[in-house]
């Protein structure tokens, strides 16, 4: 198995964090965090004895150095000595952009992928690493993953092909995860506004719900008002700098029978009564991202529906209480698959009850009965404990909430109850 | 480096194939040409000694099988037997989708990533490739990625270490990369419906161009017309299967300074006259993609605008004569390369001349100068040299070219000429 720290942290809450001084109205994360979180990623590597950190994911290079960028078949990369070095290898392409990342000081530009001279370009991220002094003997290398990533047709040599015989390379994927599972003050603000923009969507996709109109259609008009509503709210400083469902702000749902599988395809049927929708919505600020989802139904529930919705709504409360900082994630997961099997279901339990959201819109850490690490407060989590009835339909509300000293703050505000989803058109 | 097959393919195009039996009107590759591809992946495993050909990747797999899926932290993957069997790894949660895959014929099925009981999902994969016969001595086992792909926090083993001391395991990326760059009839009239919609797209977004409205807005909005409108021509078995710009069709531009970046990130200004726009649209039918980009001017150009954009159009001439069956990408880009030289602007050249495109936005291969390989009849490239001049902008129309058996024909058809690019608002 990938080599993991110690399974239980004890690090404290971010409670005693300094402030951040990053300003909510500019949608963006400041420098000083940035260089904030080098510095825990450096106290991370003299922990483990690393005298550097290679990321090849396109969300670690951002979340270390406010280096968004699209990947795409051209690898790039960042490298964090554990002293005070911080490299980047990237593209002809894309080298003005580096330049917005002022904590990266040592540049390697390449020509093409594969080649736009001799040199594949991963053997000038060599040079780099040389030019570091990370490429002698002893030298302990830690990376996200050994080698670029497998994307839009790349291929190439592995970090550990590339770094040679003296150089010993280590997983190490779990550090700056564990950094982005606890979220800042700035990060919190950045997830509670994309909570009202993803609630937006989510009204206007409610109010447009329409006999004989397609799920699709009706997403991609809702999809549009609320990113144009959120483009016009937020000003000329926004930026769309990830994405979860295309639009910087957007939602989906699934109708009918597609909906007792969880992540359906969208289908081409216009909608009809007794379809039961699944929904979800989000809205991208400052590259965060929240998670909204409801199931619905057209016309008058019948009782098995009420059923599994009541069923339904007390898993989700069994989650909601579950998620207390100092337990583990497999403890509080264990709970709820007790709740499971006490409501005569066990069977639909088809997933874990959630996952931790940010920059991506799931996660680490995954709240699942394999994973004893700490929930811990400051973590951002999705709460959607589902039922899948086969024969009858999907039910899954899906909220974000933050874990505070006391527990689950819901984040997500839309309405839960049965009354507020029967859809009378 | 990758351990790349012999880098002179001599196959001949697929001319002579037989006839393909994929109706264009369900908008889906039929199961007739699935297997047709698996067989092809079949003798690729012969060719090379491979036991079988494991694939974690979504796109190949959904390639091989027509397993569509989205992928997470919960890792899948598809094992393609030598002789007459296909294995897939599956999360319970999109148990019931696999069945959509009828050649598949070993499903197994794990509860929860990282372990909704006892065991990492990749120790059932273990298990599937044990009850496949993947486990003996000697055996060869060729892979996409050494493991499940780095996504959405998934952390596991690789499948090195998976398959143990006796199981040899091989670098196989372009087995599937080769047989996804030579395009069936199929895939080539879904590709030529892409440009089609990404024609419209592009129109509609020309139609709203208006001075102070920002590009994102623009673009919002004549996506969302444009997609609409091809949900109903094209009817209830339209399925969106991948994506591109995030809508099922969809057009992006930037504005301004930006052009001069090649892959800007969207910014939030108003246009304004002067403005140089990179634009870029396309369409995703029954998962394959088009390219479409052009550059356009608000208001009349300058002389250092037409100078750079004749420069540009002389090169994407260039690109289109390069492309002839026989030679090789790196004859080809070379040529294209002499010209920037011999237009005087060598440094202007910041990316290679194009790249595939089918089921992704960019796939293998590319026109490029370090890459040896075969242009053939039937590929779909892009063909985008651009101008990146500082201080005035980004010069760049991208085409959808097939190469034919006497060169490129261009299958997207939007004007190229700088009168019809001339914005005057």
């Amino acid at each position: 198995m990938g080599k993991k720290p110690a399974k239980k942290s004890t690090k404290k809450a971010a409670a005693a964090a300094p402030p951040v001084p990053t300003p909510v109205i500019g949608w963006a994360i400041g420098q000083a965090e940035y260089d904030e979180r080098v510095a825990k990623v450096r106290a991370m590597l003299a922990e483990r004895k690393l005298d550097a950190l290679v990321l090849f994911h396109p969300i670690r290079m951002a979340y270390t150095t406010g280096f968004f960028h699209l990947s795409t078949e051209r690898p790039m990369a960042i490298v964090i000595g554990a002293s005070d070095k911080i490299g980047a290898l990237i593209p002809w392409l894309e080298q003005e952009h580096i330049a917005k990342s002022p904590s990266v000081t040592n540049v390697k530009v390449y020509p093409e992928y594969p080649s736009g001279g001799t040199k594949h370009p991963l053997l000038h991220f060599a040079d780099l690493l040389k030019e570091m002094g990370l490429t002698k003997k002893g030298t302990r290398l830690g990376y996200d993953s050994n080698g670029y990533l497998d994307i839009n047709g790349y291929d190439g040599p592995t970090l550990t092909e590339l770094a040679g015989d003296g150089v010993e390379t280590v997983s190490s994927r779990d550090i700056v995860d564990y950094l982005r599972a606890i979220k800042s003050d700035a990060e919190l603000n950045f997830i509670i506004h994309s909570c009202v923009w993803g609630n937006l969507a989510h009204q206007l996709m409610h109010n447009k719900l329409e006999l004989g109109r397609t799920a699709l259609d009706i997403s991609l008009e809702a999809s549009t008002e609320a990113s144009r509503a959120m483009l016009n709210a937020l000003g000329p400083s926004y930026r769309q700098l990830t994405t979860t469902f295309g639009q910087p702000a957007g939602v989906i749902f699934s109708a009918g029978k597609n909906t007792s599988l969880p992540h359906g395809l969208g289908g081409g049927m216009g909608l009809q009564r007794g379809d039961i929708l699944v929904t979800g919505s989000s809205a991208d600020i400052a590259g965060y991202h929240s998670e909204l989802e409801r199931t619905m139904v057209i016309g008058e529930p019948n009782a098995a529906f009420i059923k599994h919705y009541e069923q339904m709504m007390a898993l989700q409360q069994a989650g909601f209480d579950a998620l207390k900082p100092g337990r583990t994630f497999a403890e509080a997961e264990t709970e709820i698959s007790k709740l499971y099997a006490d409501l005569g279901v066990p069977e639909m339990q088809r997933h874990h009850t959630g996952h931790g959201i940010g920059l991506e819109g799931h996660e680490w850490p995954f709240i699942d009965k394999g994973s004893d690490y700490l929930i811990e407060e400051n973590m951002v989590l999705s709460v959607e404990p589902g039922i899948y009835a086969p024969g009858v339909g999907g039910f899954r509300h899906s909220d974000t909430i933050v874990v505070r000293s006391w527990g689950a703050e819901r984040l997500t505000f839309y309405p839960r109850d049965l009354d507020s989803m029967v859809v009378n058109i």
